[in-house]
């Protein structure tokens, strides 16, 4: 049995790769933490409880930041709904969340299972960060840590930043020079092997059941912006992200790189990823280089049924 | 009765501040928090440890930050010597320290003493960034916090810059824009105020006690240092902070400002007070302007009798 | 005889500056060079025209940058008004400049002059910047550069900053560090020794002189800004630099130190001035540290009689 | 007949682009610009000279910048050779370039031929910045400009920046934000395209001519920290660059895009290509995307025949 711990800025692909994790057989999740990032933090605690309670489970769920480090929050309303979930209606208000703080639980956890905790983030990286700086060694006991966030080459919210890493900045910077094992499931990657195409949602949502709906359904914002956009289908980076975490062979290449987070005004949040090893620097984190599109897609299937 | 939290990089002159507060009648200090800064985390402890043990106190001794929130820590071995109390021989290892985390000692302890715990920092504000960070909230539940750090014009480290904000720009960013009640006691009105003379440290050292004793002997490094660089005697920042901490009429002058702080190259670690209102911003630091040099000293008297 | 050359964005203190210079008896002005910067380009040279043309003089008037080197231009029409000369109804336009380039001007003047020319730089440092990037050996052939700019701590723009140094940042940190020999005058010491209260005004324009009137009357924004922000008077800062340009001993007490110019963010145009010596920089700038209040008032009445 | 000026920091790949340019039938070279860049000013201009000389014919080579706008020079000695010819025993020394201010040529020679000079940079843009500076109308008087530099992705210095952009990022800057109409042939492209492989290099040199010997063999340095970094042979941006200036049709794709270029630490230099249209901004530059490596083969060929 495998224990995760699913760091969440809980919007509507976050959704997507809670319920793929939280239906996924062998795997304990140990908390469910949340940071501020697409959603202001307390309307992402709310979407992640919906949805552990919409899986019938009893994972608990932590608040953790409510800002980034040094810099206001920059919420993503415009592309996940003001809800967070596509803003269909669902009634995400009045849950109760655990009482301690993420980051806490982050430290006690990871310390209580000394090299079994397997993180998975996909949001802005705020608490991990501040468990770091509290407390270096977390590192070392981290099993591994998969990280949705930055790109190896382009970006989404600026030319050349990925949301997450460009939210806050400082605590990606912290938390790629943590040396804690990291493997990165960049935008770039997600771009192309994490896209849903409306056939592919066809067909995910003639599953029938109320997860494959919910799934489906909870994307209506954001396909609304990517077809304005011309994109050819909505990019389901967490829960690409969350198939790598749950099955590590959904990443068909990878490679070891030395991997920066540029803070500075114009390339605010860039992931510079050395490839060429131009810096001579020792690697520090694992990028996943090409995934299996259709792998991820079985994993959705089931992840509904 | 007042309860402390003292906060201490623990040096020279913290070590004198902390005899001075551990020796003042109506105060409990509920803990020494330390964070690395002029010494690296664990000499800090051991030495906040000593320093307590001289004192005949219990007091307990926390650990908190082994490096600022970004940047690699610079310490002060040049000007405290590399034990940070001045090389004299002094035993200053060993000592075992309470087993909390700094950071949630402050968190705990302001929580459960709401308005009523004055926090004294002696050193780089990482600790309290971190727990700041960590619950916002906790900025309106401290009584007060007496910072030494920043400069109103001029610096110690750079043309601009004192060290304590230097070493963590972006703690003390953090720190002052949290809304938490500040005083300040910058590195100017600390030179003008909080520095003792020969004559002064003879006086001092006439007492003839072994608080006397140790509080003019660890200053040897710090001593040679000044009379190298032709100043009157050593500045005593942190008790002339404590002074102010423990009798607020020691300052005898103090204005509002706004105050930020530089974290770009050329300023990094500038304390920026808007004294002259020019960006019309809400002030944030009350600042002391002018403060009680004979009063100082004789608190430092009374503190070693 | 001296030979000056005067680069100015000719607001209404570069104006009484101007006419100090013009009225002068034993100084030669090659040219005066306009610069963008309290006053759009195209502005400062009708101004700088107008007030050649009450003086009675044939002085050439040349523009110059158009810009900062890096920065779009903000101009200070707030305080100096609409046509920079305090919107009073002067006809300020249709005249034409000399043909050539203010850049090219300097470059051949000082040249032509080696060791002869007193460069009196009343603007932001944008055209000495170009002159001095494009000919370094510039720097060792002009006599003097007198500077208004930047400030040795507290600023006008910001707490920090200067406005000629903060609009044009980068072009003061290439003059500074040219090597040529520098005089400044900074912003502190105007405010302290180039302000004229109101009886001084009055005593000025007493002189009933076509120029006294003039000199007095451009300064009526400046003035209702001054009294609004409750000043005891108008600064005067490019007359006061002028005089001392002029009659280098109404500086009365000047030191050598290292100059550099912060570019970053919050700190922009802040003027590093390591009267400390903390960083151990070889000196590039004579600050002036003192002046004569009364010598400065003297040579404003001998200018306009 | 179309009308050519050369900015080159004439350094190996340079020198080949200038054989093209000087031997290719209907161009008339007006001028070759130098700046410092690859090699310090002095031996660019030599290196140019020597060149013009080695081609017979009588094009003057003005020196322009000796250091980057704000940043000392980092030449690159290492790739190109102390000499910048590969150190194969040249006579690089001696000869007298001609006498006036390359910055001032430009500005005069595109005044002189609005709307007929086609510029080729070849070297960082210090020169180009400081003319566009203080004429911004000449960046409407240019009939193009082609500039090698910058990447669409990746870097050759740093992991994301190429070597003219980053050894004078602000001039690169200023010029992109010029309006001047520049078609961009980056690394990227120019490693696609622009390699010669040891088999090409074998067929240039079969040419036999002292034009093909020299072309070569100046490659010297070059081809063996090509060799040392295993890549398949030596990247000929220059060259490249030149034989999309004389025959456009060499590119065979380009696309419009808004353009930047970042100045801070981490990722200065680097060229900020926004391909995806993120910003929304109004497209300045055109990328070359695609290049004809046959056509550019050909061009080489006919230029050392
Ligand atoms: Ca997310
Ligand atoms: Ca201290
Ligand atoms: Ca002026
Ligand atoms: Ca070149």
């Amino acid at each position: 049995m495998r224990r995760f711990i699913i760091d969440t800025d809980t919007a509507s692909d976050d959704a997507v790769a809670l319920v793929m994790a939280l239906t996924y057989p062998d795997v304990t999740i140990e908390a469910i933490t949340v940071v501020c990032g697409n959603m202001p933090l307390e309307q992402g605690v709310q979407n992640a409880l919906y949805t552990v309670e919409l899986c019938g489970k009893q994972v608990p769920v932590y608040p953790g930041a409510v800002a980034p480090l040094l810099r206001p929050l920059e919420a993503a309303h415009d592309y996940h709904g003001q809800d967070g979930l596509g803003d269909i209606g669902l009634p995400l208000s009045g849950r109760v969340p655990a009482e301690r703080h993420a980051v806490d639980v982050l430290r006690e956890t990871i310390r209580r299972y000394p090299s079994e905790i397997t993180l998975v983030a996909l949001g802005p990286l705020t608490n991990l960060a501040l468990a770091l700086t509290l407390e270096p060694e977390l590192a070392s006991l981290v099993r591994e840590c998969i990280v949705m966030g930055g790109s190896v080459s382009g970006g989404n919210v600026t030319p050349v930043a990925e949301y997450n890493a460009w939210v806050d900045p400082e605590a990606a910077k912290i938390v790629f020079a943590s040396g804690m094992p990291i493997k990165l499931v960049d935008w770039q990657l997600s771009s192309r092997y994490g896209m849903l195409t409306p056939e592919e949602e066809g067909q995910l949502q003639a599953q029938g059941t109320s997860l494959a709906t919910f799934c489906v359904d909870i994307q209506r914002v954001a396909r609304e912006v990517s077809q304005k956009n011309l994109q050819r289908g909505i990019v389901l980076a967490d829960p690409l992200t969350m198939a790598i975490a749950l099955e590590p062979e959904t990443a068909t290449e990878t490679g070891r790189f030395f991997v920066d987070v540029a803070t500075d005004s114009l390339t605010r949040g860039q992931t510079i990823v050395d490839i060429g090893n131009v810096l001579q620097r020792e690697p520090n984190v694992e990028v996943v280089l090409t995934a299996s599109h259709e792998r991820f897609v079985q994993l959705l299937h089931r992840a509904v049924r």
